[in-house]
Parts: C-alpha cells; structure tokens; sequence
C-alpha cells in the first residue's frame, strides 16, 4: 500500500510503486541484471587466484567507483589521487576536504561491503539509524553548510540548477523531515515493497531519500550509498554493488535531470527515472563481469600452463617464454629477443633451439599469437582461442 | 495474430498464445531459465577439461535423456542397454524395435545437437519438411500402425487413456492435418510469436504438435524433438536442450494430464501447461548446469594442484596422494594404505614421512578432509572448501 504523509510546510508526498512494470524495458534489464548476478555467483576460483583478482579488478574499480560518486559532487579529485588517499595510513596528512571526503567514502565503502544484517537469515530492513550511520560517515569531519554528521539538517537547501530541470526546494523544517524519513522507512519496509525486486527497492530508496534530501550536506553520495547496501545484502558481488556510481556519474546530465523530470513533469510517476536506474545498474555489472571474466580467463590460461608442463607437452623454455608473454599482456619481437630471461634460457643452446620452441608454441600448441602491426611484429597470449565456451 | 484453421471433419483450431504472462510462476521461471542459460555460457573452460566433461557429464546427461523420451512411450530399455546399442557399430546387430528406436533418438539427438539453420543469423524458421524430417530419423525402420516414417498419416489415432484426462481422438483425415499442419507452422513463425521468448515458443511447438498428432507413430517424441530443437537454436549447451526429456519422464502423470486438461478443461488456455513445462526445463537446466560446476570444479582443483606442485608448496608425492583421492571421490584410510602407488612412494621413506605428509595435506593446506563414518576413517578431496566464489 503507498503511504502518504503530509508535512507541515510542504506539500504532501505518497511513498508508492508508481511505473509500469509492464514496460518491455523493465522487464528486459530486471532479466539481464538478475542473469548477470547469477552468472557472476557461478564463477568458481581457486585460492591461487584471489590475489591477482584482488588487486586487478576489485581494488580498480572500487577506485573508479569512489571517483564517479565524489566527482559526481563536484570533488576535483583524480584516480591516481583517491589510490594513493586509500593507501595512506597516517590520518594526520589526511587534511584537505576533497581527501577526507575521498577517505570517509572508502570508510562507507567498507561499511557497506563489511554489512552484516542483525538477521542474517530475514530480509534486510532499512532504518533511520541506519541512513544516518552512512551519512554519518560520509560527512565525517567535512565541516559544510552547516551540515551534522548523521544528524538531519533544520534549514533550508537548494536542490539543482537550471541545466538539469531547475531548482528543487526540498523540505525545510526539521519536524517534516523527521515525518517523511519515518514515512519512507516504514514503506521501504512494507509488503509491497519487499516482495518487489531488491533492485527496483534499491533504486527507489535512492531516490526517495533524494526528494527527501534530510542532510544539510551529502544527500546525493548517502542516497548512492543507500542503494549499494541493499544491492550488496543482495547479493553483488565484487563490489560491482558500488560500480553503478561510475555509471551514474559518466551519465550525470541524465542523472539528475530525471530526477526533476519525475519529481515534476511526471508528477512521482516513476518509469523512466527506473529504467535510467536499471540501464544504469546493467551496465555496471556487465562490464564488472567482464572484467572479472576476463581475469579468469587469464588465470585460467596460466594453469593450462602449467598443466602442459606438468605433463612435459611444453618444455620448460617453452613454459617460461608463454607466462611471460600472457602476463605482459603484449609483447614485440625485438622485446621478446632482447628479454634477460631469455638469455638466460638460451645461454647454452643454438638460436635454431629458440627458433623451434617458438613455432612450436605459435603452430603446434597454439599457446601465443603473432601480430604485425605497422611491420613489427608482436607476441600475444592466445587466451580467446584456447579459452572458450563449450561446444 | 491468432490463426483459426477449420478442418473439415475437425472441430475448429485456433493457433494463438493464450496463457497468463502476468502470472508470477511464468515470470519467475522464465528470469530463472534466462539467468540459468546465461550463468553456463559464462562457464569457461581449457582444452584439457574437454574430455572429462564430455565423458562425464555431456555423454551421461544424452544416455538419461535418451533414456527419458523412450521410456516415456514405453520402450523398456535400461540407461546401460540404451549406452551399449550407442557404441554398437555394426548396425546389423540393431534388429529389436526396442533398439531401433533407441538407435533413432541417438540419431535425432545428433540432428539437433548438429543443426545449422540455413541462415545463422536469422530466426530459426519452423518448416513442415523440418519436423517431417525429425519424425522420419526417429521413426525409421520402426514399422508401426501403418506409420510412414516422415509422413503424416490418413488414418484414426487415438492418444492417451483414462487415468491421464481420457482417451483423445485427433484429426484423422489427410487433408485437415496437413491444413492444421500449415496452420501451426505459419503461426510459429509469425511475428506474435517470434517475439515472444523462444522457450514459451518451443514449448507451444510441442503443445500443438500433440493436438494435431500428425503422425501414425512418434508424435511425442517428434514433439519433444521440436521443442529440442527450438531450445539448441536458442543456445542451450552441454546438451541442456535434451535435459528435459529426463523431467518429462519423471513427470510421466503430469505431463499426460496436463496435456488432456489444456485441451479440454481449459478449452486451450494454456498457463498451466506452460507452468508445467517451464518448471520442466528449469529443474532440467538447473541440474546440467549444477553437474557442468561440479565437473569444472573438480578439474580447476586439479590446476590447482598442479599450480601447488609447481610452486613447491607441496611435494610430489603429496600431489600424487591429493589427485587420486580427488579421482576416487572417497577413498577409505585402508584402501589408501594398501595402494600401489603408496607403496612404491614411499618405499625409501619411513612411515613417519607418510603421516607427516598427510598431517600437512588435512592440516597446513587443507587440500583433503577426514570423515569419520562407523568407525572407519575416509578422505576426500576439500573441494567445496577450497574452490569458492568469490567474496
């Protein structure tokens, strides 16, 4: 059932499920992101390969998802900035703003992917003390517009420009805020919206919580935030719940001017704001998978490797040549020939010896791929041709 | 567009899609097949997996497969008889109809499995010379009730019995089947169906077929065959396509029943029909797919091992010991005691590098667990518990 409050001093708001989930689009993306969840939860790894997945895909992305939800505010900071922020540990040289807002981002970053429910085993329930907590931490010592960590704001803010559907004046008064919050809470909590899709009850949290705007400061980042929780409690994994703020920020004029357009032409009606929020979560997690997919593949690869050495179908030159070039990614000839390692190898045979260990590899086996560009040639891990899907 | 045929001495036909796409059953299911179809094709492998998944999972999904479509129209044949005539290659020795008919699913098996639509990247169009040809490889040699193989027939039939909605009577004359016939193949490849997803349309391909059972003989499992057919198309792989047949078989009752109930109860509606059938291809999907991860898991922590030995983080004889309790799936402590391949490791060793050895294997890599069951000691390989998803 929607739930409808009626503030003080503004007009009144229905927290419902107004779009129509008719819309071929819907349906199509809601089927995507769900096959794209479970296809992720199908790849298996072994513990040999968490590092390099580790340092590979999930630690860059979560440095490109902090960029895109701080850039999105304004925060000038670059990626190489924000990786080197994250791996600073003397807190005292954290001072500027846009590096303690970098910091407090990671902070909920880690909150959320550290996020245990009381329950385990019952659906997540969304709380006050909760939005607050993230908020909380997001705007930890910021010291901005009077905003309060975790505290809402009891004044007025100014919501928007006119590139992006002009000003928006959310409520303004503490005792509305505190009305609505309770009013949103208590329907993100309902029935109704727990047996929707999480993703369809993530998106529209996010953007009630924006209409809503409670903070003096950093509603867009909590809002953002609020929706990663209850994609990561369902189920997202690599921290591809978070990848959907690189999405939103490379779509930022589309970002905010469908806010306005629901808020106002569509009067709450909530469709296209949706299928802007699934395109953009989709998108998110196709190209997480790929990524991960692609590492895996990679590793993969690598033991083959070493199964064709470990049954001496590959000597062990051949071996060594194969991993160094799968994990140069590419390589030239010249590169290749004047490599230490292969020196080092070939120290004792004729150049024929190095001559027919890499045809074998390159025609037999068909381990590496040669590539002329602008006529020089390049070695490369034949990784598509070995690696493939069955049948 | 709904097709309405009226036979002559048929009551009329009407070609259409009739079912309740809002029910949350159809929904549910169909988001599950997709994310299921999905999850598989992301499943990469590496040369040296192919023959064990062949010989492991694919050949012994096709032996239950076959199995389950014949057992259907109640030919006797066990999975082993079934497994012996597929490797019989004197064709002479292939004289029983049970045999035959055995021989023939194999054939149509290959068929589909081999299908390549004239034109790859268009839709697959349903032609009556397609399912005539399906009907003629399964049917030939077969010699029954007058039926032709590959030709529809001009005579009564009757399907069914009591326990299964009754006995039914379908069109008998030549002339209205082959009208039914161009009626349901126009239809199949009409707009409103080629845009509906093709799992709802392989599963109506099968529904009318059996309403108009064209043929003298085999029209269920021509019918199954369509439906294959359709599914390969649409990119089920491992032999998932064929899967069903299993589930067909194992829901015997329902399966007649729910045929019967469409048809006359229903008068055509066909929601639960098609429930029944999705959840078919579900249960079928979910099971080849579980069986391709426990494969894939197995053989990645075989890599794993090799990775482990390469590395020098575990000895030859540690590796040698962890790859054959893996091959055996358990391996009793007193069969593992009285092993060749023990002995002849351990021959110059005294008995403390064997216990020390194993100490590590249960311990430091935790590579094989110990179960105890009545008394006796078991190892197995810890897979589950080192092959993980991620996070």
């Amino acid at each position: 059932m929607p739930i409808e409050v009626k503030p003080y001093k503004f007009e009144p708001v229905i927290f419902e499920l107004r779009y129509n989930r008719m819309a071929d689009e819907i349906m199509g993306f809601i089927i995507n992101i769900l096959s794209n969840k479970k296809a992720v939860e199908k790849i298996h790894i072994i513990p040999n390969w968490v590092e390099a997945i580790n340092e590979r895909v999930v630690k860059q992305l979560m440095i490109k998802s902090i960029h895109g939800t701080l850039a999105i505010e304004g925060n000038p900071s670059t990626e190489k900035e924000i990786e080197k922020i994250l791996s600073e540990e003397d807190l005292r040289k954290i001072k500027e703003r846009k590096d303690i807002e970098t910091y407090n981002i990671k902070q909920v970053y880690d909150y959320i992917n550290n996020f245990k429910k009381p329950e385990p085993n019952k659906p997540l329930l969304i709380t006050e003390e909760l939005i607050r907590e993230l908020h909380r931490i997001i705007t930890d010592r910021t010291f901005e517009n009077g905003n309060v960590p975790g505290q809402y704001r009891n004044f007025e803010v100014k919501v928007g420009d006119e590139q992006h559907g002009g000003i928006y004046r959310p409520p303004h008064i503490l005792e509305d805020i505190k009305m609505l919050m309770k009013g949103l809470v208590e329907w993100l909590n309902s029935e109704e919206v727990m047996k929707e899709y999480p993703v369809i009850r993530a998106i529209l949290a996010h953007y009630y919580l924006e209409l809503i705007h409670p903070f003096g400061d950093g509603n867009g980042r909590a809002g953002r935030a609020l929706e990663s929780l209850i994609l990561h409690d369902f189920g997202f994994k690599y921290g591809s719940s978070f990848a959907l703020w690189i999405y939103y920020y490379s779509n930022y004029d589309i970002y905010f001017s469908l806010f306005s357009k629901a808020r106002k032409e569509n009067k709450g009606e909530q469709t296209e704001f949706i299928i802007f929020a699934l395109s953009v979560l989709n998108n998110a997690l196709e190209n997480v998978f790929e990524e991960i997919v692609n590492i895996t593949d990679k590793l993969l690869f690598k033991d083959y490797l070493s199964y064709l050495a470990k049954n001496r179908k590959i000597n062990s030159r051949q071996y060594l040549i194969s991993e160094m070039i799968l994990d140069k990614n590419i390589m030239s000839a010249e590169e290749l020939n004047n490599y230490p390692l292969l020196n080092t190898l070939y120290k004792k045979r004729t150049p024929r010896t190095f001559q027919r260990d890499m045809k074998a590899l390159l025609e037999t086996h068909q381990l590496i791929i040669k590539i002329t560009k602008e006529e020089k040639i390049y070695y490369q891990a034949n990784i598509k041709g070995l690696i493939s899907k069955y049948g």
